[in-house]
């Protein structure tokens, strides 16, 4: 038995009919790159092991979770937007920087075709400070969405992208109340005297 | 709904009882490091969007969805082992260096402490050649349990690393049989004009 | 004429007394570690050209040209820490491995050797977003501070690490209020519909 | 006296007529890219080290020593292409970003501009693995000139990558003979149970 | 009271009317490039700790902080030249793979959108060593603005990227001045022997 | 034919008859660190190609050539200091975090574990510029061998180190007259007013 299962359906669906590699590039973005699903995933998956209340590591647990089906639509967006290409819409699209080493493959890099590193998320063993590094993180993956939409025509990717950017939003609200559950949790007056997650003065 | 659910229960379980730092560390590799988890299960689950035949594509979602519960049990197995610990014990064990930037939490580094980078993994775009990716993925990941398996006394530790071994050897073995089936479905005297992942003669 | 200019004298005094390679370790990540002073006066002076308010960008000039102080500052203190120590001494602090790259000089890396990269930072061009990231970063540091100050018994470094802890504190503070400026100029029902360092809507 | 000796004369000749920059970045992922070149020849020869069977040692030697060449021809393939080029021929290539930093020398970094990183190769003191990832490298490296072919009108071009590409084949199958090799030394029940790299019972 | 101090006030003013993504984008190498600003000032400003002569340690405090104004410099650049840029702008000057991580924000990374590392400075504590790194560096430096200007038309760019140039020249003149101060105070015999900013024998 | 041919001599012997880990880790910096040999040859191979002039040309492949074999002498110091240690050794020496990704195999990284990266080294395709970073890169390299021979005691280890550091400055030498020799085929009005690698003025 495994900690995840695998169901055949995506959170939303993409059904995207007109191939499109120059859209695919700066969608791929958010698949591996700086402010992507797969870094998202990877920070609450990460920061929930040492994160001390059961409310916050199940928050940790289910957003981080939810991320990693986020992966697969942006994938299964990518991939349909390069589907089916010719070599001349590949080098018309300027597609074959990245083609010449992954082919029509889905590989984790940015936009600009830098692989994803772990040094653009933080696990920092603290809880006020692992909550505001998700808040920012939510922020920063909605400039992301806000500026893909400035490039896309077509609703066929419009929609999901829309679904996904909302979604941010939505765990942008639920860390900003993990947040004010994790300060009322400490004592006031020790605010920055102690880390829960490392100190034993707390429960 | 999301593509995968989080069941709260470890493929296999994780009950360390003696504090470990210095030993975690050395784990840690199986976390963020070259051979790790998180790059096997990025591997997979990114390679799969190109992959051509069902019972490819399924192959790579069920190891790669696999892999994610074996990136918990490392985790789950890193936190015990510095649960707890002493600013002294952290010393001793030279933990300190990663202590200084992620507390006792946990981050997707090397043992080493190099952040995790896609740069470890492929996805080629090529079934022959991503599986063969794998099968080069799953000897790494073997020998780098039997490395660690070289420091590790305290059985609650050796249990479940033998476990993660054992179960790398079986996803050789399955990778194996797919690559057999991917190059039986290749016409024999095409095997290397074409990629079936993107070229358009074969189905 | 310049647009700097410098002045021989610390922001806070540095005067170590005592060898102790094995703590300057430590203390380089605040150089170029992840959460470091490097990234910090990076991050902020990068920012504040696409800061749309006069205030917010004199806000990130202000706290980015003073982190550009507090580097000098943790620059000093590493030098004193290494000044003059003995080849036993290196050895024994496990001080050897930064040593043969860099004999005693100030490199800009991670405790664990890694260079420093700007992939620590994000300059997104949303003022919205990029408060979110300085708020964040500035608690990543005041933790890493914390987590020096648990291996250091030298008042004469415990002195100037409290002190550019606190300054961090100010700074999340001073970035708080920021954040309450930059949504109060959003008109409010727009909050996530546009930004005003890119979009013309708003001044 | 020095171990490699150079001679003045490629492997095969390289004698392009054509200025072609656009060409001449996707062909640099095979000097400096994740399967190029200077990859495969770092990778044979720093695994020979630790290589227990001298016919492997010698394998991984004479390999890695070609590859060397190889990297020679794909530099030649660079420079020649990218000999005399105007101003106006570069920004219409879309080579603005590399020349830029490098002017035209050649500079080891992928089609995208990712300079060369060790994180794309593996030395694991283990033959079994280690054969393993020359094997997927090979296959790695013979999709990346398919995929280059795919984008060669030039028969100057053309014949050169052909001729790399057919190379890949052989070590390929030379890989292949040393994998069986390997595996016929190792006594057969002890397959994964231990490392004759590393530990003593096998000569 | 902090060690630098900002003025308001270019070196050299930049005031450009005409929008130029696609320049915008080469330009960038000189702020998070392999021989941008950026480097230039860390090298300095983290070489002087060690530097063992007032002259020489004063020598990179002036660079180093000269420098920080060619930052701001460059980065005001960058900043008119994709101010009020529209989406079709952007698409067309291909300067869509930064924006959909940046906007129009700066963010310090290459040409071809690598972050900026550390890995492109050296700080080795030898000051023969520093000193050749800083030639270098000012001729790496000079090389790119060589390479920039071929692509330049407008004056309102051409006046202050010269004035950088120049400045790269003079701090060249200025490194070889600081390295003949070096060689002389070493005692000619030991030239090689040992490291004034390491061993003990010379002040 | 390939350009290179293999002799199965060092060029100094290396016959090294005590294990010693520890060592081996700071040394491993000149197989896979910022100085080290592999960045020096694959700086000068790579230089080569844009070289306006045959004796330069000449010099750059020479060197270039001698360093793949020097490379192959430190690896064959640090096989040998890592030839048959124990667990015990391993742990002992900290060699445990290197250890569990790479067993006793040679791999390309740094004493601290970064794996090489190219961004170490430029190609800049400006004769005067590239002869610069060679001489600053030699200096480095003789730097990193003066701190490694400050930890050697075993002569078998000390005398093929010093052999290295020797050549180092025999090679700073030649690039000295190097660059003598490219700058006054110069005509010395024009000395930075054109690249002779690039612009066509001059043969």
């Amino acid at each position: 038995m495994s900690m995840w299962t695998y169901q055949k359906k995506l959170q939303y669906p993409v059904k995207i009919k007109k191939t499109n590699p120059k859209l695919a590039q700066i969608i791929a973005s958010q698949y591996g790159g700086p402010d992507g699903e797969i870094g998202a995933s990877l920070r609450y998956l990460s920061q929930r092991f040492a994160m001390p209340h059961a409310e916050l590591k199940g928050l940790l647990t289910d957003i981080g979770t939810e991320e990693l089906g986020h992966l697969e639509m942006v994938g299964a967006i990518i991939y349909q937007l390069t589907r089916g290409m010719s070599v001349e819409e590949i080098e018309k699209a300027g597609f074959d920087k990245y083609f010449v080493d992954h082919t029509a493959g889905i590989y984790p890099a940015s936009a600009s075709g830098v692989p994803f590193t772990a040094a653009y998320l933080q696990s920092k063993g603290d809880p006020i400070t692992d909550l505001h590094e998700d808040l920012a993180a939510e922020q920063k993956a909605r400039t992301t969405y806000d500026n893909i939409l400035r490039f896309v025509d077509d609703p066929d990717v419009a929609d999901p992208i829309k679904f996904l950017r909302e979604r941010e939003v939505v765990h942008y609200q639920r860390f900003g109340e993990g947040l004010r559950l994790a300060t009322d949790r400490l004592n006031a007056k020790n605010f920055y005297a102690f880390n829960p997650a490392f100190d034993k003065q707390i429960k």
